[in-house]
């Protein structure tokens, strides 16, 4: 299930209601912080970064016994999150899975899956810039932990090259400040400098801060991994502090 | 502000909070009609589709006149909603345009906005088809009504060729019955008819209706302009009615 971007405002009930009906609660121990209040009474399995199979191994476990169990993941679930990675260790189970709520006449299911969605990251911190993401727009993750960096830099290329508005996931690491740096260099030989950029961290969390920037500008140096960094396309502009894809309306009609 | 798909359950406590707070409520009226009990006692503006300047227009008349508006969007409203057409406007109006809840000491402030993040409409369909979404992804809206064929098409054939898992926006209108079948044409050329392909019609509204098939073999015939189409990368698989993109773990971490 999906915690949305952290303010507990952004939460909607059918999360709660999901968080609400389980006994087990995993996730990672970040975001089940943002929730605490809400886990009393529960059994709760928090974990730090990069022991997601393990995570995920777990709360299946626990689903297997019987136990009604919420999976956690901040933002949505079904983006960088843990929704697929679920269905992931099921297939390799051969575990017979069913979707909640649907009568299962046929029986012999192991066990009943129902995927809440949430507001993902991407949106709460292109709601605080303005309206970057009007048009089409491409999510790309530089985190090059599980996938290869040749894949990540043909992503960026394309997208930049069919103007594509671009919301990075993962912009910086600390083990890997460099990336943000190589996938301006890969967007600056399809995009102008000028283009406007918006940083965006902690959307909707305790910190949030935000920098509306160019390309050729933006400091990288601010970027973390609770950022997200929305790149235009070229129609994007900034006006007053505020970045905007237009969809082309005012192009084709009179005010 | 964003409505989120559509079932109350998904609205966020903020957007109902935004909603209380108004006085006067524009919005297309298939989304108004979503929340009519909230609507009691407020001056509600519905209008039909392609009104959308003149809307918005009327709602910043309305704001600037002193009443406290909202003005609706389905989804997320930053994503082909409204959120950037009310920036236009105001821009072209030379408005002095502030954040809500941020002190304006300068003053001169004509109106105060505030963007108010929802659930998308593709990500409340991604999780009905299980988790396509988990890898890089490209949004495109098919609607050739602001954007030229051939911008679309560029978008479409380099979303493909780098291997983005796609979500398909406004695929197939009752006056362009053919612009989903040209689409498909064109992901033909760079992906297999093999590739995952989910179909989503209103997700979490009233006769919600799902089905995971193939690129190859799509029923086009279904698909409406209430519908989302996800089609997957080359990873994308479907398993048990459920459609996967896998994010790697299983390739880098033992069960």
């Amino acid at each position: 299930m999906s915690l949305g971007p952290g303010f507990r405002s952004f939460i909607p009930e059918e999360a709660i209601r999901a968080l609400d009906a389980a006994e087990v609660v995993f996730g990672y121990k970040t975001y089940l912080d943002l929730i605490a209040d809400l886990l009393a009474g529960k059994q709760v399995f928090s974990s730090g970064m990069r022991r997601e199979v393990e995570r995920c191994g777990q709360a299946i476990d626990q689903a297997l016994a019987g136990k009604s169990v919420a999976l956690v993941s901040s933002g949505d679930a079904g983006i960088y999150g843990m929704a697929g990675l679920v269905l992931d260790i099921c297939r390799k189970r051969d575990l017979a899975v069913a979707e909640s709520g649907v009568d299962s006449t046929e029986g012999g299911v192991d066990l009943f899956l129902k995927i809440v969605p949430g507001i993902p990251a991407f949106n709460a911190a292109a709601s605080l810039a303005g309206a970057p993401l009007m048009h089409d727009f491409a999510a790309v993750s530089l985190s090059d932990h599980l996938t290869p960096w040749e894949i990540i830099e043909k992503r960026l290329r394309a997208a930049a090259a069919a103007d594509f508005v671009l919301a990075i996931y993962n912009p910086r690491s600390k083990s890997r400040p460099d990336l943000l740096e190589k996938a301006r260099e890969i967007l600056l030989g399809e995009r102008s400098p000028q283009t406007p950029v918006a940083i965006i961290r902690r959307a909707m969390r305790e910190g949030q801060w935000k920098c509306v920037t160019t390309l050729g500008g933006m400091p990288v140096e601010e970027v973390d991994m609770q950022s997200v960094v929305i790149v235009g396309n070229s129609s994007t502009y900034m006006w007053k502090g505020w970045m905007v894809t237009p969809r082309g309306y005012l192009d084709k009609y009179e005010l």
